[in-house]
């Protein structure tokens, strides 16, 4: 399972057996079924999660009790709380897997050291961290303009993969539309 | 003026005198009137911006021509269209300063010369980019969390210098709400 670790480094530094090693010892699998959280509201934060198999996503419950997507993590991709992970403040969000799923478990202390011992790695976490934060600027564009179906088409065409893992529901809660005007959407393409 | 920037590097990493020197000079100083484009809709952007000065705001404009705030920069923070900077695709955001303002200016180039060569360099941008990430995050549930009146305290709390330095307009357009709302949760705080 950790070829799919060795292969997302390598697509930005490269690693030797024995630095691979060294690095991948520093992970631990944790399986998970649905509805196990990796994280919830509250809690102290000391993690970050690689997804090898399935979908996680993170997400908050407003006054209402109302569920809102901040984000999914596919296999290859990371998540966490980070704002409670970085400021070493109480979580503000929920993670959990939307079927099973399978994750590698890293400390953001081990992560330092690692990024302290090695300077590609911290090279390496660095363009990781761009891509996040282009990511996050993305969605925030998204949420701030009003039209709803630009928002559903510049999702299908940023992560098609999400469409067959994801359930419509959760699908409407990360646009921040209702289930039936999400079905509109599929209904009436442009 | 470049003594904020050491400033600014210096809240996390030590550096020497010639260490910051040969930083510093791959820096360039910039004066903007008030109007001045940093960054156009549509334009490579090959930059990121240090503020000195004044306080910069970053936006999108829709289709039916309305204006929406993704980020303000107050001096001391970063700002450039980074989908566009990392992705090298062309930028969907005006950036402008509110009134008159100074910045520092680094080609991206040079910030990955500068990386490459001074691990501590990678390091400070890591963090830095880290704390933009989690910025970003809380961006995002602001926005989703529906309540207009958690989301101006939340704002309030995280940034008080911005209501100083930002005419009302532009903080409703950020918030999301209409001026006439904003008015009503001046007047009638917590």
């Amino acid at each position: 399972m950790k070829d799919l670790l060795r292969a997302h480094f390598e697509k930005i530094i490269t690693l030797t057996d024995s630095e691979f090693e060294y690095i991948s010892s520093h992970f631990t699998h944790k399986k998970l079924i649905k509805h196990q959280f990796l994280i919830q509201e509250g809690e102290t934060v000391k993690n970050e999660f690689f997804v090898l198999k399935g979908c996680l996503k993170s997400y908050m419950i407003d006054s209402d009790n109302k569920m809102h997507v901040l984000q999914f993590a596919l296999p290859d991709w990371w998540i966490s709380d980070y704002h409670a992970l970085y400021k070493q403040v109480p979580s503000s969000l929920y993670i959990d897997p939307v079927e099973s799923a399978e994750v590698l478990v890293i400390s953001l202390e081990d992560k330092e050291k690692l990024c302290n011992e090695l300077h590609k790695v911290e090279h390496f976490f660095r363009k990781k961290t761009n891509l996040g934060y282009v990511g996050l600027q993305q969605r925030v564009l998204g949420l701030i303009n009003t039209d709803a179906r630009d928002r559903y088409e510049q999702l299908i065409k940023q992560y098609p993969a999400l469409f067959q893992m994801v359930p419509k529901q959760l699908i409407a809660s990360y646009l921040g539309v209702t289930r039936e005007t999400l079905s509109r959407l599929y209904k009436n393409p442009k």
